[in-house]
C-alpha cells in the first residue's frame, strides 16, 4: 500500500507551485486551520510537504521525520486550540509542519541558519513551543509536569505529548509512563510509530507494537469496521466503534501494555489519513482519562528517495530534489566513518571486542561493523544509561565493549560513567563522538560539555586526535589500556590522514610538539591543531616565536612536557573545542599554577552560556576561536608582559 | 500474619549466643551451605540474623533491607554455584548476609568502618562481589551485560540479578527489560518485593504487583495448592505445580507485564520461606529462558523494631538492640530537617511552591510538607531524570518547583539539568542534599562531584549556606531569582544557627567576609568555614594575618571582592568538600590568573581519587583537608613567597 501511494507524492510535487494560490498563505495562524474542511487540509497537506522539501533540500535538516507527521501536525492544529492547548514534541526534530503552521511559515526558508528558525522546538522562538527539546524521551515527563500544573491551578487546557515508537523505550519516558497515573487523570500522548526511531527499533515494547500489527485476523476486521465507520460522520458512533474495538482487539492480541499504565490505548490509527487522526483526536480531547493514541506513519512520506532510505534521510544535508543526490558530496570520509573501519581493523584480531549503540549505527559509522560482526554488536535503543551499565558487564566479563555515543547524548550516562564504570576501573571504552561543536543542530546537540563532565572523573583517560590515523591508533592504545577511557573526536572530517596499516600504540599522557616554538606555546586539542598552526604562523609573522603541541591526551595531560613549556614560554595557551569553565586549559591552568611556573595561561574554548546554531565557521569566528582573534589575543598579552 | 511472627523471631534472638556452636562458623564459603539441609539453613538464617543486627547495632547501616533477605541470600546460595555463578545485588545495600557468608564473616564486624568491609558490593573487595554497586538500577544491565558475554564466550554459568521493587521503576532497569530479550535467552532476575524502595513506592508497576498479591480469590486458591506442594518433595510436581499455577494465575489476573517484556514469571514466592524459596531457585536454575521470580519480603523481618518502622531503619546509625533507640541522638537538627522546615515556611506563602522527591522523602527531609501539603508533593520514586524534566515541565507552567536529592544521585540526571532546566532557563530549584564526603557509605554515595558537573553549566546559579539560616536564607533567594539554581548542603547537622524569623534576600553573586585578613585570604563554602576559621587562627599565631571568606556563591562568584583580596593579598587559599578538579577553586583560579592578579592561589578540596569509606573525619584528615593541614601548607606557600 506505501509503494502504491508513490506515485500519488510524486504528482503532488512536480515542482515548486506558485506562492500565489498556495492556501498555507491563508494560515497566519493555527486558529486558521480549525475551520478548514477535509479537503482543504488535504491541500494543504501537499503544501506543508512542499515547503518541508523545498527549505531542506537548501538548508539540510530532519526530513524524513518531517514528511511523516504532516497529516498528523494539522489534524492535532485543526482538532486542538494550538493557543491554550500544550503540544509537546519528542526530541522535536519533527517540528517542521508545526513551525509553519505556527506563524513561522515565512522565516522557515531560514531553518537552521545563523540568527534563523531553529530545527528543534524552542521556548523563546515562539509562544507555541511550549518546552524545547532536541534528545529523546523527554515530552512525556515534561508533559506529566504540564498536566500536573493544570491540575493544580484549575486549568482546563490540553496537554498532548507526540513521541516516537523509539523513545518509549528510552528510560525518562519509561520512567514517566510509570509515573504518568499516579500525577494526572487527563493527559494525550500520542504514539508516532514509524517502526524506527533513527535506526530499526529494538527492545521489546517496539516488537510489541509490532505484534498489534501483524495480527491478520485482527486487521481484517479493523478494515471492515474501519471502512464501515469512515461512511458514518455520527460522533456517537465513532466512540461506539472505539468501545468495540477495544473489545475486540483483546480477543485476538495479548492485552495491551499501556493500559497497564493507566493509559486508555486507541488504535493504530493511519497517520496519514486526516480523516481517520481527526477523528482519533477528538475522541482524545473528548476523554477525561489519560489516553494513548497510537498512529502509524511512514518516515519520508510523500518523497520517494526518502520513503526509501528513511535512515539516510534521517538528517539530510542540502540536496537536489529532482535526483535526490547530496549536494555537498565529498570522497573523503569523515570522522564517524574512519571510526567504523578502525572498529573493524580491531575487531579482526580481537574476538573480544563488541560495539555498542544507543540507535546511531550509521551516525556513529557503525553499520558495516554490524554487518560484519552481527553477533558482536549490540543495538540498544535509545539508553544511554543502560548502554553504559550493561558495557560495565560486559567488561566484567572480559569482553572489551566500545560505546559509541555522541558527546551531547553521554550527558545522558554520566553517573553510569562515573559510578558503574570508572570506580570500578572497568575496561569500558566511550567513542564519543560529534565532540565539540555541531553546527546547524544547536545548543542541544553541540557536544561541549564532555571534557568538563569527565575530567573530574577519576580512573578515565580521555584522548583526542589530530587526524584519522591518529583516531584509529588511539582506538588501539585505548584496548591496549585495559581500562575506562573516553576518545573524542568531531563531528564531520578530519584532514585526511590515512589509517596506517600496522596501528600504533601512543605512549599514555604523552604529547606531541607539532611545530617548535619558544616566546609561546599552544597546547591544541585535535581539531583545533589546524587553528593552532595558523595563529602559530600569524605570531611568527609579528615576531613571536609560537610552538604548537598536539595535546593528544586531555587527561593524563603531558606534564612534563607543560613543566618545560611553561617554565620557558611566556604564554601557554590551550583551545579546545569544549566550554573552557572545568575544561582542558583548566587542567593545564591547575597544573601550571600548582607549579608556580612563570608562563601565563591563557585558555580559549567556548563561554559560559549555551552556543546557538549556525555553521560551524560562523560560530568560531563569533566566538573569537579563529585563527587571527586567537593571535592577536595571545599577541597582546605577549606584549603586556614584554611591558610588565 | 506478619505481626503474628514477631514472637517467633524474639525467641530467635533473646541474647547473643556463643559463637561456640554457631552453625555460621562451618560455612568458610558458600560451598558449605550448598550441602546443608532446611533445618540447618534455618538455624543457619537465625544466625546470620543475629550477626547483622548485632554488627550494625556497633557500626550503622542498612538494617531493614539486609534482614529482609536472609532468607534469600541463603536460598540462592544453596541451589547456586556462587563459585561460578554470576549473583549481582542491586543498590547491593542489602548485601550483609551475602558477605557474610561468602567468606567475610570474621571481617564483618568491620562494615563500613575506614579499611573495613564495604557497606555495598565491591569488586575489589571479594571474587564473590561480581559487580560493585550503590545506585538504583544498575543491576539488570549489568546482568545482560554479563549474559551476554557468557553466551558470546559459550559459559554455561548463571547470571542472577536481585532488584527490589522500587529499582524496577527506575529508567536504567526499565531500559534494560526493554533489551531483555533481544540480548540472552537466559538469564534469572529475582524481584524482591517488600512493597517499597525506602519510602513507600510509587508507580504503576508497583500498584500492579500490589494487585497480583491482591487477589484474593487467587491467594486463596495459591495457598491451599502451595500446602499440597509443599508435603511433596518430588521435583517434578514443582514443575508442574508452576505450570498450573500460571494457567490459574492467567485466569485470576490480568496478563502479567513481564511475559510482555519476554520474561517467564513464577511467584509470588513467600521470601522468607526457605523450601519455597529453594523450590523456585531449583526451577529458575534449570529453565532455559529468562525468568523472573516475584518473592515477597518483609524489610526489617526479625528485629521487631524495624519490621514496625522499615523507613527509619533504613540507614540505622548504631543502636541498642533491647530498647531500639539510637546512642547517638542529638537534638539539634541537621540540614535536611532544616531544608524541610525551609520549604514549609516559603510554601505558606506561595501555593505555587511544590515539592519533589525521588524516593527519599524522609531522607530528604520533606515528610512533613508531604503530610501538610500532599497536593504539592510529589515523589517520583527512583527517577531522578524524570523528576528533573518533570520539574521543568512544571516550571514552564508557572510553579515553583524544588527538587530535593542527594548530590550522588543527582548525577543520574546531568543531561537533565543542562538540556532541560538551564538550556530553557526555567526557575526549577535543586536542593542538594549530601553534598560533600558523606562518611560511612563510601565512594558511591559521596556527592563530590556536583560543583564540578555544574558549574560548566551556563544560567546556573549555584549556592552554598554556611549554617541552618543561610540555608533557609538560600531558599528564599533562589524562589526570587527566578531561573535555575542549586543549592548545596552538606549532610549531617551545621552549627545550629536558627532560621531567622523572616527569611532574608541574599544578594546574587556576594560573599561575606566572615574574618578580616590581611595577607592570606581563605575563600571557604559552607561546611568547610569551621575548619578555615581554625586554619586562620593558626596561620594569626604563625604572625601570618589571614581572613575568611563565605563564598555563599559559587556561581556567579564574587568577582568584585576576589579582586581586591587576589590584588592585596599573597595567597588566596579555597576550601570545599568537592574534588578540586573543575570545582570551585577551579573558577577562582580562573579569574585571578584571567585577570593577572598577583596572589597565589591554592585549592583544597578532593584529589583525583575516588575517596573510601569511613568516618567523615578520618577522610578529612587522611587527605590533608584537617586546619593543621591546611595552615601548614599555606603557611608553606606564605614563605615560599617571602623567599622570592
Amino acid at each position: 500500500m506505501r509503494r502504491g501511494q508513490k506515485g500519488h507524492n510524486v504528482k503532488l510535487f512536480p515542482k515548486r507551485r506558485g506562492a500565489v494560490d498556495r492556501i498555507l498563505d491563508k494560515v497566519d495562524s493555527p486558529s486558521d486551520i480549525r475551520e478548514m474542511n477535509l479537503e482543504q487540509l488535504t491541500r494543504l497537506a501537499g503544501e506543508v510537504r512542499e515547503l518541508i522539501i523545498e527549505t531542506v533540500s537548501h538548508t539540510g535538516g530532519h526530513l524524513a521525520a518531517n514528511l511523516g507527521v504532516v497529516e498528523l501536525t494539522i489534524a492535532l492544529l485543526h482538532v486542538f486550540d494550538a493557543r491554550d492547548s500544550r503540544i509537546l514534541w519528542d526530541v522535536s526534530h519533527q517540528s517542521y509542519a508545526y513551525k509553519i503552521l505556527t506563524g513561522r511559515r515565512d522565516e522557515f526558508c531560514t531553518l537552521r541558519q545563523y540568527k534563523g528558525i531553529s530545527g528543534f522546538t524552542k521556548r523563546e522562538e515562539s509562544p507555541y513551543d511550549h518546552f524545547g527539546a532536541g534528545h529523546s524521551g523527554t515530552a512525556l515527563s515534561a508533559a506529566l509536569g504540564m498536566a500536573a500544573a493544570r491540575d493544580r491551578k484549575g486549568g482546563s487546557e490540553h496537554v498532548v505529548a507526540v513521541i516516537g515508537d523509539g523513545s518509549v523505550g528510552c528510560g525518562i519516558s519509561l520512567e514517566a509512563l510509570n509515573n504518568l497515573a499516579d500525577v494526572t487523570e487527563r493527559l494525550i500522548v500520542v504514539l508516532n510509530d514509524n517502526e524506527m526511531s533513527i535506526a530499526s527499533n529494538v527492545g521489546s515494547i517496539s516488537n510489541y507494537l509490532g505484534s498489534l500489527l501483524a495480527n491478520p485476523r485482527y486487521n481484517r476486521w479493523k478494515r471492515s469496521v474501519e471502512g464501515f465507520a469512515s461512511r458514518l460522520k455520527m460522533g456517537w458512533f465513532r466512540k461506539v466503534y472505539y468501545k468495540i474495538e477495544e473489545a475486540v482487539k483483546s480477543l485476538f492480541l495479548k492485552s495491551v501494555i499501556f493500559e497497564e499504565f493507566g493509559l486508555r490505548y486507541v488504535g493504530p490509527v493511519n497517520g496519514h489519513n486526516l480523516h481517520a487522526l481527526i477523528d482519533a483526536f477528538s475522541i482524545a480531547r473528548d476523554y477525561d482519562r489519560p489516553i494513548i493514541l497510537h498512529v502509524n506513519t511512514q518516515k519520508g512520506k510523500g518523497y520517494q528517495f526518502a520513503e526509501e532510505s528513511p535512515e539516510k534521510w534521517h538528517g539530510a544535508s542540502p540536496f537536489d530534489i529532482g535526483t535526490g543526490e547530496l549536494k555537498k558530496q565529498s570522497g573523503r570520509p569523515d570522522y564517524s566513518h574512519v571510526f567504523g573501519v578502525a572498529m573493524e581493523r580491531v575487531a579482526e584480531r580481537d574476538d573480544k571486542v563488541v560495539a555498542i549503540t544507543a540507535a546511531m549505527p550509521k551516525g556513529t559509522g557503525l553499520t558495516p561493523f554490524s554487518e560484519r560482526y552481527p553477533d558482536r554488536f549490540f543495538d540498544v535503543g535509545i539508553c544511554e544509561e543502560h548502554a553504559v551499565v550493561f558495557a560495565a558487564g560486559l567488561a566484567a566479563e572480559g569482553m572489551k565493549p566500545i560505546f559509541a555515543v555522541y558527546s551531547t547524548f553521554l550527558q545522558r550516562a554520566v553517573d553510569c560513567v562515573i559510578h558503574d564504570v570508572c570506580l570500578q576501573k572497568l575496561p569500558v571504552i566511550f567513542a564519543v563522538d560529534r565532540a565539540g561543536i555541531v553546527g546547524d543542530d544547536g545548543p542541544t546537540h553541540h557536544g561541549v560539555f564532555d571534557i568538563a563532565l569527565l575530567r573530574c572523573v577519576p580512573n578515565l583517560t580521555i584522548m583526542q586526535p589530530a587526524d584519522e590515523a591518529e583516531l584509529a591508533d588511539m582506538l588501539n592504545t585505548a584496548l591496549a589500556l585495559k581500562k575506562p577511557v573516553a576518545l573524542r573526536y568531531p563531528r564531520g572530517r578530519g584532514p585526511g590522514t590515512p589509517v596506517k596499516d600496522e596501528l600504533q600504540l601512543l605512549d599514555e599522557g604523552k604529547a606531541l610538539v607539532v611545530k617548535e616554538g619558544r616566546d609561546v606555546w599552544i597546547w591544541a586539542l585535535g581539531d583545533m591543531i589546524p587553528a593552532a598552526n595558523e595563529a602559530a604562523h600569524i605570531l611568527e609573522a609579528a615576531g613571536i616565536s609560537a610552538g604548537v603541541v598536539n595535546v593528544r591526551f586531555i587527561k593524563p595531560m603531558d606534564k612534563d612536557l607543560l613543566k618545560t613549556h611553561a617554565g620557558t614560554a611566556r604564554v601557554v595557551a590551550t583551545l579546545e573545542n569544549g566550554v573552557i569553565a572545568g575544561g582542558f586549559g583548566s587542567g593545564v591552568e591547575d597544573f601550571v599554577n600548582g607549579e608556580s611556573l612563570p608562563a601565563k595561561v591563557l585558555k580559549f574554548g567556548w563561554p559560559d552560556e549555551f552556543v546557538t546554531h549556525g555553521s560551524v565557521d560562523e560560530l568560531f569566528r563569533k566566538h573569537g576561536l579563529d585563527p587571527e582573534t586567537i593571535a592577536a589575543s595571545i599577541k597582546k598579552v605577549c606584549h603586556a608582559k614584554d611591558e610588565a
